[in-house]
């Protein structure tokens, strides 16, 4: 993937997952080959579209025969880093937090949940989907023995910005933040916030000027 | 606001819910004016974007004064239909259906959950949060005798579509997704996807390019 370090917009990245889910749902179905015609009817995009963002990655289309779906599948899995594999872990076993352990998807996109961390006694000890929900005392010696990338937060919004700090400072790359709160981190370290309050909001806007 | 029909983009639209956000940290903190400067460094935004997205709703601004927090707090609370309040239900009792049941804030920001539904005879007639858990039977009943604008869709993937086609046909205006599944509905019905996965996934890629 020479094309790959280029630098590819944002609305181009924000789509890439789409494609694996579509790719990976027509794999499913058994087909070998689509055009980028049909596959853009499929995703509600145009065809140029599709040609535009996978150009950002070296083209993948043969002109007039489609594309290879297994072959553009495991190109998007390399793309997405879902080959490579992210160890994972969840801090904040509330329900937000255990819904998102329970939701077993995120192993077949390369997110491999190692641990849950939380400060309530009562729930530390306990297992969900399999995953042990540890103190938050042992955060610190669990991020230097596992190999942790990414840090799931499900914390209340007061303390977010403290427990960010100290997972970065234990290397961790990622985060997912679904605390209300835009939190401001060093360069390196990437943040996607879930803010699920400010989603349902643009539905409420558009229900209003329909 | 003569100015709210003009057709405002997707990007200012998104936008929307974290002034509401900003703004009413800003109310509770006591701020009473705040320049665009200000709240543009706040809000990680250009002064001159913010300026731009608000003149989408006739303004605000004071030139040399700023805005009034109070009074742009309630201009955006009318914007997005907080002060009207939405009729919401939530259709699937699973982890992710009981994570948003507990989600408070969503009545403080004009969502009230009237009703959870599901099909598991196991928590049907339990409460969560203060709401009862009814079967998918009265699901159409319900609906005509309350005024329920908003569906949260959280229901496995397989059976979104069909459910999402006959609360339509029971005249809810907006569907908020959380089913990887991009749904088709007629242009009258308002959707929101909230595609877990695909956030992650962005992540990922970032990880591995930063």
């Amino acid at each position: 993937m020479a094309l790959q370090n280029k630098k590819v917009s944002d609305a181009v990245i924000k789509r890439l997952p789409r494609y694996f889910r579509y790719l990976s749902d027509l794999k499913e179905n058994g087909v070998l080959r689509i055009s980028s015609k049909a596959l853009s009817e499929k995703m509600g995009l145009t065809a140029s579209q599709i040609r535009q963002d996978l150009s950002c990655f070296g083209g993948f289309g043969q002109q007039g025969y489609g594309y290879n779906v297994e072959l553009l599948y495991n190109e998007m899995k390399k793309i997405l880093g879902v080959d490579r594999g992210f160890g994972t872990i969840i801090i904040g076993a509330g329900n937000l937090g255990q819904a998102i352990a329970n939701h077993a998807k995120f192993e077949a996109r390369g997110y491999f949940l190692k641990g849950i961390f939380d400060v309530n006694p009562d729930v530390i000890g306990d297992s969900i989907n399999g995953i042990e929900i540890y103190p938050m005392e042992e955060l610190e010696g669990f991020c230097k023995r596992e190999s942790i990338d990414v840090a799931i937060l499900t914390v209340p919004r007061e303390v977010t910005a403290k427990v960010a700090d100290f997972i970065v400072s234990l290397g961790v790359k990622g985060i997912w933040n679904f605390s209300a709160m835009d939190l401001r981190l060093p360069d390196e370290v990437v943040v996607e916030n879930v803010h699920l309050s400010d989603s349902i909001m643009v539905l409420g806007y558009k229900i209003k000027n329909i």
